[in-house]
């Protein structure tokens, strides 16, 4: 159903829903690496950080992630140019940051091509909830600690009706809960998780640009993070991890080599 | 602290938590396949799947999963030997199947490394309970469907007094719930989150050595999935995902391209 384009390995008329890892470009997959070089174009926006963007050749990126005016691409835009673009017997990659089904709305974009006939490739990769905690000495889970990982978005409001998070739930899973998309909201579900019952010691990490040159990492309590939040001056892209895991960067960060290297990590 | 080994990039003396991603050595990292092409010796076990362990030079490679009488390696007897090679002035790459720190023993590492003044790096990875559903067709995410996914392990008694795992509490989430080390227990967890009112009709999947050359893939239901998993003789290692998400698979299998090349899928 479409033709292979020998050196690369890559099909013309086949799109690939790659993701880029949480920043550092060693931590591409060596297929991510290897379609980014290969694709006939690349579309992508900001979150795979300017490290990865950078390093494509400028004749073969597409940023989708804003339009002319300065607002974000509506998902139905980008989903019409892959299948224009596939249809044109292109190999096309779609970047995403982190891994493009973990918040990343691959599913959607999985679903639009395979009803326009147009065949596609998973790539997985190395999801920033996992890898930005770890660079930074926190284990999602714990033998000791944590059973469970839960992997929430922060972005909505937690006192609607409608909201889609549980916070009481999550909570009382007694597992880690890292929140992606949650700097600008971390009062309300740190609030909603306290009102559930958590306890208010519990450790919080907060970790901005994990793997990107400017990392920086900042810790507290369920009750003190906001305020820590906003003195360590936290900004998106960041994950908020919750639970005890969090207690152990404190037990190992003298001997993490993360942080001491070119990362160039703050604290 | 460590001196630099100039060519690789490695400092000996230092400790390498390293994930080796799901099975499929294009998986690996860009770091991960640079510090097993150079580290003087890699401890593993089989979890990161044959064709990564057969890609090591014999000479440099350490298999502690089994000890010689068949039985599974203490996590003591790893950390000591860690340890014993760092004090040795040896790069070293700790090696585990996914993610070091999701369900991979990393965090004790890490702890153990550094009450021994031992230097280490953590190389985040591709964690197969993101990436097994993934190349299945099944995002663990989806706007539509989970707004969090919770990962958790199966290999505990869930009608045990002191389980850690809370299942009601998962159901209570609504997200997707993803559980590793959990194709022997299957019965039990299902039968719990059914307890817990979970619709009985929530889709259901299975995906064995995803990204392995033997990757296959199993769906049905929260009611019919054990039955499924015993005609299909899924066996470990293998995730179940439980949620609406696992419905996506059969809306995109039909043009998804993960499972017609020599990842050779089954179903
Ligand atoms: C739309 S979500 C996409 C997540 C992505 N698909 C992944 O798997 O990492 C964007 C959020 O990811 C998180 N994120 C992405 N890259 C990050 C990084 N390098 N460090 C910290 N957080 C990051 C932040 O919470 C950010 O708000
Ligand atoms: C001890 S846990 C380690 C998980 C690993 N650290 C990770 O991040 O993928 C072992 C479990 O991981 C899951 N697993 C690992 N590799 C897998 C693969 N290629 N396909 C499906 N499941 C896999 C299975 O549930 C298995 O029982």
């Amino acid at each position: 159903m479409s033709e292979a384009t020998p050196e690369s390995g890559l099909e013309s008329g086949t799109v690939y829903l790659v993701g880029s890892g949480p920043g550092d470009p060693e931590l591409l997959t060596v297929k991510a690496k290897r379609l980014l070089e290969n694709a006939d174009v690349v579309l992508h926006d900001k979150l795979p950080g300017p490290k990865i963007i950078e390093a494509l050749p400028e004749d073969r990126r597409e940023d989708v992630g804003k339009r002319a005016g300065g607002e974000r691409t509506p998902q139905s835009e980008i989903n019409e140019r892959l299948v224009e673009l596939a249809e044109d017997g292109k190999s096309v990659v779609r970047l995403k940051g982190g891994d493009s089904f973990v918040f990343g709305r691959g599913g959607e974009e999985a679903e639009y091509l395979a009803d326009h006939g147009v065949p596609f490739e998973v790539v997985p990769a190395v999801t920033s909830a996992v890898a930005a905690p770890a660079v930074a000495g926190i284990p999602v889970t714990h033998r000791d600690h944590a059973s469970s990982v839960s992997f929430v978005t922060g972005h909505e409001d937690p006192t609607k009706e409608e909201s889609a998070v549980d916070w009481a739930a999550l909570a009382a899973t007694g597992g880690t809960i890292v929140v992606l998309m949650g700097v600008g909201r971390l009062p309300d579900y740190t609030a909603a998780l306290l009102e559930a019952g958590m306890d208010p010691t519990t450790p919080v990490g907060l970790v901005e640009r994990g793997t990107w040159p400017g990392q920086t990492v900042a810790t507290g309590t369920l009750e003190t993070i906001v305020d820590v939040r906003d003195e360590e001056d936290i900004s998106p892209p960041a994950v908020t991890v919750i639970g005890d895991v969090a207690g152990t960067r404190d037990a190992v960060v003298e001997f993490l080599q993360n942080e001491s290297d070119d990362a160039g990590a703050g604290v």
